[in-house]
């Protein structure tokens, strides 16, 4: 495989590690367990917008799936408005993956650039690897915010290339979900795909270039071994 | 208000009861909580389909994801696969919601047409109709499968419109998930939104013509009381 000039990170549960809402939930009176719920549903909702031409923000979108989630909860100890935006705090306070720093070290080794691409707000991205004394690394923080549109649509991926100056086969884009995998993939560039959790890959979704149980090990993949 | 000339019933927990899973769930060992991420994650990944320009049918998107989510239940007691099955076989075997037959026989009684609008099989919602003995009311059973794109994308309203011969304009849907109302009123629809959990409107979707508590309350704002 030719070596990528750029790779792009993305960010929640790649990077970040939405585990660290689940003391939040509990707070509030709800279990744990619902961050798998409240994500799906942001991220439902928002797909829902990029299928029809609109937009909305990430904070926005994911702030009225989680109220409407939470108020169908009957042991709830809060307003569920309160419970939301308490909940949600938390997104800036997350950590990253043990994998993040080696695989980012090794990018760096080798001289290729590195940036974010969320669906989230590119400030918690940014404060997310300050935090983990990895934001030196990463030379910019790419939001869907630019283009009004969510991924998986092609144009967050390709605008983050154009901004870099980077020809999009020579970009990598490296996620946990196989639906992010697939947008960047039809938008022409390639993508390594996280798996820590030794998941089928889904047959319906573009495949993508090298597969790996961590982010060290697609660095791997796409730089060779150290 | 006009009246339509045609109403089209989504399906999915606008018709049909959902809750119904919740046992099958039990059976194999996982919380009947689940239903709500399993559908969340099915119609992610469908939209993420639609997105992109590309298509699967739901029974392979839905089984993939439930697969998926079973995969990472502990206390599962059978094999994914087998569960799945097991648990999607149920999807053939849903009541309807109590609300239905009062609202489709005020339609009929009205002499408005109807047909159902699903981004599921179209043979699920002929049989769920024909088990609540409703099946002789509606003209048509519409899938996404026929245009090769989910909801809430345009080309699913338009086609059941323009296959029935009506304008869009006279054309109803009823729906319980904002993003379907969304859909159909980007689509050029009127739209009616049950809304049986008492929830707030996401401001980032199109609103609704008419909004009731049941099915029977939308059928009264569109063709008045009997």
């Amino acid at each position: 495989m030719s070596r990528p000039a750029l790779v792009l990170f993305d960010v929640n549960e790649t990077l970040s590690d939405l585990n660290g809402l689940r003391g939040r939930f509990e707070e509030v009176g709800a279990s744990g367990d619902h961050v798998g719920l409240w994500l799906a549903s942001t991220l439902r909702d928002g797909f829902a917008l990029t299928a029809t031409g609109a937009y909305a923000d990430f904070r926005t979108v994911g702030r009225e799936a989680l109220r409407a989630q939470l108020a169908q909860i009957e042991a709830l100890q809060r307003d569920p408005d309160d419970a939301a935006i308490h909940i949600l705090a938390g997104l800036g306070q997350l950590d990253v993956h043990p994998d993040v720093a080696p695989s980012m070290r090794r990018f760096a080794g080798a001289e290729v650039r590195m940036a974010t691409l969320s669906v989230g707000p590119a400030e918690n991205a940014a404060k997310l690897l300050d935090r983990a004394e990895l934001g030196d690394l990463v030379e910019r923080h790419f939001s869907v915010d630019e283009v009004g549109r969510w991924k998986p649509a092609p144009d967050p991926y390709r605008h983050a290339a154009r901004e870099c100056g980077v020809a999009l086969d020579r970009c990598v884009l490296l996620a946990v979900h196989p639906w992010d995998i697939h947008g960047a993939k039809r938008a022409g560039l390639r993508a390594g795909w996280v798996n820590r959790g030794g998941r089928e890959y889904p047959e319906f979704f573009e495949r993508a270039d090298a597969e790996s149980d961590s982010l060290s090990g697609l660095a791997e993949a796409f730089v060779g071994e150290q």
